[in-house]
């Protein structure tokens, strides 16, 4: 696999028609907490609530026409099957979208608003993975894989690129670590467009495949995931772990208490709703305030899709 | 009492330095539900997380340098409250705000947070005027009432003058109705500055005062206040009540379920933070559908302080 600045830049004319570009907001609340200058680009205001829309309009956008007629189809927990629902729409084609049986109750019916076809599957990857291949065999659907492929990576990237476009000298990017599709993204829009930046993921205790396997050298095919941060219930891709490796600096973090707490100090200050995913990044970051202070940090908040049902009780 | 056109711009160029010009944000999900045309008035990213510090300023910013010395007490179950606390810490004076025993947690510790002393009250209107004015005989502060002054009236009257800056031809502009000082100095600033705007306020079923005194024309001095918009738990005001009678075109009321429906339908969809008391003219709304297609209808949001621990569930 072969990430070139020029296909970043391709990457981010071809998603430039389905995606906007979100506000980028200082937040006086961690500046003062950290004695730092913090930049939150805001993605739970995205198209479709979250920043996956970017990926599955790169990917979509490379697809000849004739091919397109047979459908799409994909496997995912929610944001990236709402990207797809979306492109789907907007290309007037079919999607067919497998989602684990404990999706979010909220993603699974703004799928449906799209008007494509959900699947319910075991919150398993084999499951997942199986349930998209049928698709694929008996109707010729082109399967949109959620964060292991070039093309979902590039896209993720753009959301990184709009800030180096806004936001010099930044000293940490901080993302939350799932897939890896955004984190990896990241790092190579970081790479090219802003090389003094070290990028960071940030990933729930609970499900720290991806850390260990950084740690490691060596990728972790399994992981638990009973986090409730229901965005990064999933491994780091083959793809995206190749590159988390090389070009991320560090993955740091977060326990569960912490994760719930962040984020509902960040509903109470900020007034903007972010998904339980977006409060790891804030969570993991409370345990390096020595290293952080004084430094001019990003941090991507990835959706806004919460759902109020499966919502743990506030402690305040 | 005389609300002028001049005493209007004066409170404008008052509360300058201590207020934001919060966005006035266009809404898609409304727009499609109503076919209409929506201006949201976002007052929940104001300094303090609401409108209240509009009046306080504009109050505060004409007592003279020697009263203020003896420092400024206010009753309020809670966004006027931090609204005068953050006031008096910008002047360097002392606060002390009497607040129900049932306020909101976050908005108490708000006040604390900004070096005001509290003192917990019997939620009566009655104890909190009681309590107040022994503080006003004991330590000669000024009293900075809630609502029910003209300096306070004319400051909150700086929200829709903002809007009217922004955006003409208004066909309706609502604004949730409580002790009446949003809603009275709204309907003064549209008949100075959008005459053809149509003003309505929103109140509560379960907080219905304002309705029967506007319909029976007679103010009603009580009010029984059992909703989960705590900010609207207040009968209206003297002098709000007078200006409401004679420049509100119309009170539209909203039943509980309505509001907490509404509420977490706009967190779902916009990302934002609002408060159950934002969400009335949202409830109320969704009977005057007819009445309200192909109009530009603005929406003042009052504020994002929001106690998560006192939150109904969610039903989806």
């Amino acid at each position: 696999m072969h990430i070139s600045k020029l296909e970043l830049k391709k990457a981010y004319s071809r998603v430039r028609p389905f995606v906007l570009d979100t506000p980028l907001l200082s937040n006086t609340y961690l500046d003062d907490a950290y004695e730092a200058e913090f930049f939150i680009k805001c993605e739970q205001f995205q198209t479709i609530g979250a920043f996956k829309i970017r990926g599955a309009a790169n990917f979509i956008s490379q697809i000849n026409k004739e091919d397109l007629q047979k459908g799409v189809v994909t496997h995912s927990s929610g944001n990236h099957a709402q990207a797809l629902a979306f492109m789907a729409y907007k290309k007037g084609i079919n999607a067919t979208v497998v989602m684990p049986k404990n999706s979010n109750k909220l993603k699974i019916l703004n799928v449906k608003k799209w008007g494509a076809n959900v699947i319910l599957c075991e919150p398993t990857i084999e499951d997942r993975v199986k349930n998209a291949n049928e698709i694929v065999k008996t109707t010729g659907a082109i399967l949109i894989p959620p964060y292991d492929h070039e093309y979902i990576i590039s896209g993720q990237a753009t959301a990184a690129m709009e800030m180096f476009r806004k936001v010099k000298d930044l000293d940490y990017l901080i993302t939350p670590l799932g897939g890896g599709g955004l984190l990896s993204g990241t790092a190579m829009a970081a790479l090219f467009f802003s090389p003094n930046t070290k990028v960071i993921g940030a990933e729930p205790v609970a499900a720290n495949d991806g850390y260990l396997g950084f740690k490691n050298g060596i990728r972790q095919d399994k992981v638990e995931a009973k986090t409730i941060a229901d965005g990064l219930r999933t491994t780091v891709g083959l793809k995206p772990f190749e590159l988390i490796k090389q070009h991320v600096s560090d993955i740091w973090l977060a326990e569960e208490e912490k994760i719930i707490e962040n984020m509902y100090t960040y509903w109470q200050q900020v007034k903007h709703i972010i998904e339980p995913s977006c409060a790891v990044p804030l969570a993991a970051i409370e345990a390096k305030k020595k290293e952080l202070k004084g430094k001019r940090i990003g941090i991507i908040i990835t959706g806004g899709n919460v759902d109020f049902n499966s919502l743990p009780p506030y402690v305040g």
